[in-house]
Parts: C-alpha cells; structure tokens; sequence
C-alpha cells in the first residue's frame, strides 16, 4: 500500500541527504544481519528497515555482500588505525578492536559472521576470510618492510593466528560470554590482548617448516 | 513395534558386555550431538542409535548434560594429560588438544558446543563454561603450587585466555576453515600453540588490576 510512496519517496531525499541514507542503511544492515544472520538477510529487508528502495542500495553497495563489508565498524580507517610505528601494531590492534567490540558487540557484524559460520553458512565463512584478508593486509604493509627475515618467514600464518585469537576472545567475551572475561573491564582486556597479540607477532621462535618426524 | 524387543535385549546384554554398551552410547552420542546441536539432540534417539534402551542410558550417565561431558575425549584422562612439570604444560596440553581434534574434530563434542552456543543456546554455552571451568581447574592444579606471586594474581585470567585462544583456533581451523590455519600440518599447529600458550601463561607482565584513568 505504501509500495508507491516508498519507493519514491528515498529517491527524492537522496539528492538532499546522501549521507543519511547511507548511514541509515549501514546502521539498518548492521541490526538486521545481527538479528537473521548472514543468509538469512535480504537487502529488500534492509531497504524496508532504512526507508529507502531497493534499488538505492544496490546503487550504492553493489551486493549483500559488498553492503556487509561496508557495514563493519573500522573496516573504513583499518589502514589508518593500523598505520605507525611496527613496534607498537599490537597496541593499536588490540585498542581499536576492544574499543569497537565495546561500542556495539551485539550488533557488531564480526559477531555475525562468527554466528553465521559457526551455523554451516558457507557465505559467512567466505566473509569471514575476506575480512581477515583485509586486516591481513593490512598488518602486512606495517610489518613487511621491517620483519626480521624469522618473521617474514611465516608472517602469514602470525597474522592468521592473530585474528583467531580474536574469535576467541569476540566468542568466549560476546557471544558465549564465559567469565572472567566477559565481565573484565575493557581496559584490561586491551592490556591481555596487546601482549599476547605481541608474543603471537613477535616472538622469535618461529615453527619450524619441516618439523622433524 | 520391536519396542518390547529393544527395551529387553540391552538389558540382558549389558551384565555381559556393559564395556560394549558404554562405548556404543558415547560413541552414538559423539555422532548425535555433532549432528543435531546440542539442545535438538534427544537421549531416545542416542538409545536408539546405539541400540540401547533410554532407561540404561539414564541409569548409565543420569542426565543429556553428564552425557555430554562423559562423551568429550580427553575430559577422562585430563589429570593424567596435564600432570607434570608445570613448565612444560603448555606443551603438554597443546599435544593433546590438537591429537585429539585431528582424530575427529567433525565429531568432537567442542566443536558442537561452540557451534551450538554461537546459535544462541544458552545451555551449550553453560555446558562449554563447564568443559573450561573443568580444564581450568586441572590446569591451576599444575601451576598453582608452583606459580610466582605475580602469576598467581591472574591465574584464572590467563587460563580463562588459553581456553579462548583454543575456541578461536577450533573456529579457525575446524569450522570456518580460514587459511593458512585450515591446511597447516598437525606438527606446525602444535608447534605455534605451545608457544603461544606459553605466553599467555607464563609471560611475566600481568596486566595491572587497576589501569590508570
């Protein structure tokens, strides 16, 4: 019955407000995957949720997929947050992680991911490695340059034992919400969180590559 | 129709065979489990995979919970696994969590919980508090005699963080299937969670209870 006013009425406002209705959609995206999961969202529900069409979201994201990315909160500035000194990558991961999981876990689309996979969604599993691709990525351009040759070595899978010890944390703190560390203060977790991700970058015994029989 | 038939014979085999029945029953219930969730699987349909009665598993193991925990490799011989020099526990508990995931990680009842509890179940995730609070326990009996004041402080803390770091290498290698983790040899698994372990244990840099402001 509204079908009509609807879909007009978003298309009108756009050109006024561009930047609310793109914040209206990611804010709609986020809640929306939050409560159904990864597969079970369609962008038609997003759309109803932000009061906009269909078709502007698919103008301005492309695919569900491409819309979730967008959605996660500090895949925008990862590049940013991550930039500086090596030395100190762990604290700025560890800071930035805690301080977005804090702002909004339960709506927090690593959280949906994690769900999702956990449920045998291959998309969000497929998600979920294109995420940790992105972060990947982005610690690499950080440490590449100045990774002792040790590190180098197997600094793909550092980084990858990195963003699992985050799941671990994301599932144990949010999700399962086992204690003492869904009660413990964000504060402290940061301070955990930035000396095992140091030991997990840095320590310099890296596994052997051909471990003996 | 062969329910009379079913009800009996169980009965009459288990005064000769309850070794037989014990290992059928855990065995359905590893399978049932992994297959259904937790909270979907029913104690009837474990009795009738194993081609027991429901009553010998009642009688057997009192409840779907003790059930449960009973059926987790390792919860039987964890005294025996972590008992030792307290230095070199790490090592011993990364061996066996990763011999005994690569022995049937589709069946092993962790991946069940923390596939069930990520869809909200709130009795897996009660139930995976208790499987940690069960490790953690055997764990602190190890380190606590022996741990430095500073260590001791945090204890739970620390051991709270290696059952998180395991759940995010479960998640990682066993149900999302993120590369490299996914394909990394048995030997090189063990070699990065020991040492990693390792320093979520043992690192002389607690994190201080009282951050400052």
């Amino acid at each position: 019955m509204n079908g009509q006013e609807a879909s007009e009425k978003p298309l009108r406002t756009r050109r006024r407000d561009p930047e609310g209705h793109r914040a209206a959609i990611l804010e709609a995206a986020r809640h929306t995957f939050a409560e159904r999961g990864y597969a079970r969202t369609t962008l038609r529900e997003i759309a109803r949720r932000a009061g906009v069409t269909h078709g502007l979201i698919t103008r301005q994201f492309q695919s569900k997929e491409r819309l979730f990315l967008a959605a996660v909160p500090g895949n925008s500035d990862l590049e940013r947050v991550v930039a500086g000194d090596p030395a100190t990558l762990p604290d700025r991961i560890a800071h930035a992680f805690v301080q977005r999981m804090e702002t909004d876990a339960v709506n927090d689309p690593l959280v949906t991911l994690v769900r999702s996979a956990a449920s045998d969604e291959r998309a969000a599993a497929h998600l979920l490695v294109a995420m940790q691709e992105r972060s990947a990525a982005a610690y690499r351009s950080v440490l590449s340059p100045n990774a002792p040759a040790a590190l180098g070595d197997d600094l793909d899978t550092r980084v990858a034992l990195v963003g699992s010890h985050m799941i671990g944390v994301v599932f144990s703190r949010y999700i399962a919400r086992t204690e003492p560390l869904a009660s413990m203060p964000p504060e402290q977790l940061t301070e955990h969180l930035t000396r095992i991700l140091r030991h997990i970058l840095f320590d310099d015994a890296p596994a052997p590559r051909n471990p003996p029989q």
